[in-house]
């Protein structure tokens, strides 16, 4: 089911050096700095419950896609946790049915990566060697329940046998990461790192902020109520996150936007936001204030500073009534970078002690504005192409659009970013592959020497990840 | 003149493929769901008047790169009928002067599609073996002028020649469809179908507009002076167009925005486009209301509703002044798409019972707004590459940057969208070559099976039209 | 160090046919219609300082990515200059210090065209073969030291060397142009001509804009307080470029708007701007509207007419503060076209007498907006892909994207656009590949006849630039 040069450029010379690359680069271990998987999966290590469970239930790559074309999410068993995050299981739904609706519908990924992270596991992780569909359905589903009952399946297992060196996780301000202390307690070796991401304290509009806020207060003992006290509690969650283990931030907006306010005009933007009685477009200036802030904690604490911005949340009103955040209807928008980002860069840009890595839903971006600016401003770096583009179209568009005016080193290796502990492992691989296709068609093209492709292939695979994540 | 494996892969795997890929697609029936060819061709069935009334003065891809390179539209013989819509014929020109001019020319086509529908009429329906150039210009004109005057070249025998299975034509909604009755009342057994085309009645800009709403209230009995009868003379017009053999809508507004207007507030806009006393932003809100209410009537009624959204239409005042519309001065603009369509998809883009057909000029949105709404709402369907990006380099992008979140099937085939009857197998041909070499690199690179790849190739051709057109 | 066939398809008859072509357009002249080699190393002939001063001082893609990385320009001997403009070198740093610096971090221009530029210098300069690191540092610096001592490395050598047929610079409005006067006072052979750029004289936020006018008043003895006078002023200046040699003329905007106001308003509009009280969006609209009056100087004068758009100058105001203006700090923002021009193409766009050749650093204009203007507007040439998209990648794009909806034929051929005289040869190299590489996959896929290609491609190495700037 995978042929073993998939990926690579079809025939020829690049091919060849493709291959010699990837060669080289295959087994090295695997540095996650960036995803959503639960800790509480390393901290219990008990068995994932069901393929459906496993597979289709938790990622909305693949019930989007699903949805799509007609299927009900209700049929698939997504869980209707409601808007208000009421959330409960869809419990008379049988996860053998959903499968069978999965295998039949199993031909719309043709051509998408899902497809490729499916594959690999199905026939990395459980040996099958036809496709699934329609026919074999019923005994995929009975091969993968019977595995995933056994101890290799068990969630520390599969982080080792992943090759795993260390897996972020992503958690809010104010969890208080329980699972994270729970793992280094049991003394087992995993290094599963949390990630400091504050959008639950930063963003008005988010569910709860009011409430987050005060959790925020109690949990450092800072008086939360005005502008300097909420810093604080902020500087002190950092450090505690550090102290478990954290190596950065993550921030998620709605626009790239940033401000760098007089201390006077700030104070008054928190009260009102404290309040709950923002004016016009104060929940935005907020954010954008909040993101230099970060990035100046950053400076003094060393924690690296990442930005997620251009993704317009919960678009389809009727999904999000009924199943709540994350169903696959967030939706990239046009993403301005050279304006918006110049308060912060104008301010910590130019700081030594300081990493911004950033990341964008809009490719354009990519030559015109990213580039650019990471080939110039010496905090900044390039994150992975991400999300929607995190293919291996979209992988091979961030190289050739980003390269020539950034360079390699202003960019910090692959992100797996996945809520799919499975799809781990196939996702490296792929950003693997086309990077080794990339550099293997630079060489063929007599525009890298090949001693080099292979120091760049090391560097993009391990070394610049764990440069640039301090890990 | 052409090559049997012109468009592939040049060498290598991916060629061997897309040539099997081809051999299997190229001899299936053509399906036009969308076209601007006149009806009146095939209700009367006469000759077409000589090779230039053929290939040039209707062909605003052929003189609008002329005229950029200084050839003036008059020594064309483009019509000249001004803005206010009063044509008239350019008489005292000579069609083959005209002709003797395109061809000192031919060489600006080189490198473009336009080029390559030329050159494949030329060579498979009139034999030509040398490139057009100043030399064979009388040679081609008298060749032409010979075979256009025998019953092969009329209209109906090219219908049949080409292997049309249906035609779509484009027609206003107050068009009363006189040719297509004749068509039908003749008996010949060719199928083509109008689409219901609404500009005309809701943009309040467009030429005409006053007279052409009291029209509709004539001919539907309906009081349009208020908004419900408006909207039933609408209704009542769509279900004739059904009669007629209709499967579609198509608009073609300047921006996608959609609006969902509460009744008391359409209505009164309504009545303040009606009165012809519109406030700012009236016009674009109304049509942008009327997306939403065409929307809601294909719910009812079950027309394909397709919207091509994102040209500047008439940017040459001088052009415009004096020849009018569609004379190659429209240019694409920057078109948003997420917010823009959040009312209308909020509304019915959950409805099972409704295919909303979206186009695009602006190919930034396919990877960031298209294909992640497509990829999620079940009624949202891609159009294929458009007008501009109808090429083989356009079509390529289009699959490489929407078929990885989309997939294929949220795709709907190809449309020729061309006034030009003779480059409709051309550019048939020319989509199923790039789908043939789209796929091939996908299975060369072993990213998707070869028995698969023959499904899809087989659905890009003519299952997925079928399908999503309703014919 | 370099491959005959660098830059070609790696493989198969692409290849062939580009490695043709090349053959046909290695050897003709140079032509170089824009740039920033400065004048004076013409006028007075000197050898070039030093390595560091020739590769990397003036060279702001070299330390640019050198600062990305954590190198303080401070180190690298950047001339310190200052916002307001009071330059003064960087006496005590040690050029060969600095030239071990470039060469232990010369690997981060992997895959960049930089690195393509030095190699080229390198290897058919100085004949190095190895290339460039920190152990070979002193090697190189010794070698390139010794060389640019001798005659063949003095400016006018290397002009005729170059076998550059014409070298155009750019010079301000008020630009005396003593040293384009000395050069043809001399009786030396080579070309070079100045540029007319009247940005000082039109920009109100540029540094000694109204010193900068009164100057233009007293060159002219035209009277610049009011709107007449000063634009006398400006057509004595083009009259006086002319006389030196001036084909065309260069603007340089923050966006790309034009305007076309009544006289009495652009008078008053000329009065805030002189008086320097200009009030809100004063500054950009007197730029948009004098931009069309540059095009009507152009429709008289016949001085093609060059825009620049879209740059957002000195971003980091640190460097700005310390090392002024033009050192990497410059990031493109999105620019909008077709709005934008429409004021100035509905006035002169159908003009015979009027070349008017646009540029963009936003990529996403080029299918969209700019093929289709330039595949309209008589007057409306394509310039080559610029700056940050002058890069194999960059060329290549810009060919896919225009090609096939705005011809060859309305594009202009190549720009080097450098200030770093050896790399002229390098970057016409590159971009004479580029275009073969482009050429031999169209031949290749039967998109276009081989003697076609030889035609194009000499088009595209000297036909059409020197059509399009009347050189």
């Amino acid at each position: 089911m995978l042929d073993a040069n998939r990926l690579f450029p079809a025939d020829g010379s690049a091919r060849a050096v493709a291959v010699k690359l990837y060669e080289a680069v295959k087994d090295l271990p695997i540095i996650s700095p960036h995803g959503h998987t639960d800790p509480k999966w390393f901290a219990e290590n008990k068995p994932f419950a069901n393929p459906t469970a496993l597979f289709i239930q938790p990622d909305h790559y693949v019930f989007r896609m699903l949805y799509s074309q007609g299927v009900p999410l209700e049929s698939l068993g997504v869980p209707q946790q409601g808007a208000k995050g009421d959330p409960h299981a869809a419990d008379n739904i049988d996860p053998r049915e959903v499968w069978r609706i999965f295998a039949k519908h199993y031909y719309l990924f043709r051509g998408t990566p899902t497809r490729l992270w499916l594959d690999y596991s199905f026939s990395t992780l459980f040996g099958f060697t036809d496709r699934l569909g329609p026919d074999n359905a019923d005994h995929y589903y009975d091969v993968i329940a019977k595995a995933i009952q056994t101890p290799e399946f068990l969630p520390r297992a599969l982080y080792e046998r992943f090759n795993l060196e260390v897996l972020a996780t992503t958690d809010p301000a104010i969890d208080p990461l329980d699972s994270h202390k729970a793992i280094k307690a049991s003394g087992w070796k995993g290094r599963v790192v949390p990630t400091f991401r504050p959008d639950s304290v930063i963003d008005a509009e988010f569910a709860g902020f009011k409430e987050n806020i005060e959790t925020l207060g109690e949990m450092t003992g800072e008086d939360v109520t005005h502008w300097k006290g909420y810093l604080n509690a902020l500087r002190k969650r950092r450090e505690y996150f550090i102290a478990q283990g954290a190596t950065a931030t993550d921030s998620g907006h709605l626009t790239a936007m940033t401000a760098d306010l007089p201390l006077n005009e700030a104070t008054r933007l928190y009260q009102r936001i404290y309040s709950g009685r923002p004016e016009a477009r104060d929940v935005e200036l907020f954010q954008a204030q909040m993101l230099t802030e970060m990035a100046g904690m950053s400076v003094e604490d060393g924690l690296v500073m990442q930005l997620h911005p251009g993704s317009v949340r919960n678009h389809n009103s009727l999904v999000y009534e009924k199943f709540g955040r994350d169903k696959g209807a967030d939706i990239p928008a046009p993403t301005e970078y050279v304006r918006s980002l110049r308060p912060l860069l104008s301010k910590y840009g130019n700081e030594p002690n300081f990493t911004f890595i950033l990341f964008t839903l809009d490719e354009t971006s990519y030559s015109r504005e990213l580039a650019p600016l990471a080939g110039h401003y010496p905090a900044l770096r390039l994150g992975p192409s991400w999300w929607f583009h995190d293919s291996p179209e979209g992988m091979m568009r961030f190289r050739e659009q980003v390269t020539e005016t950034a360079g390699f080193y202003n960019t910090v290796g692959f992100n797996d970013d996945t809520r799919a502990l499975l799809s781990i492992p196939s996702r490296h691989d792929v950003a693997r592959r086309i990077d080794c296709a990339f550099l293997g068609r630079l060489v063929a093209e007599h525009r890298l020497d090949e001693d080099e492709a292979f120091a760049v292939a090391n560097d993009l695979t391990v070394g610049l990840v764990r440069k640039a994540y301090k890990l």
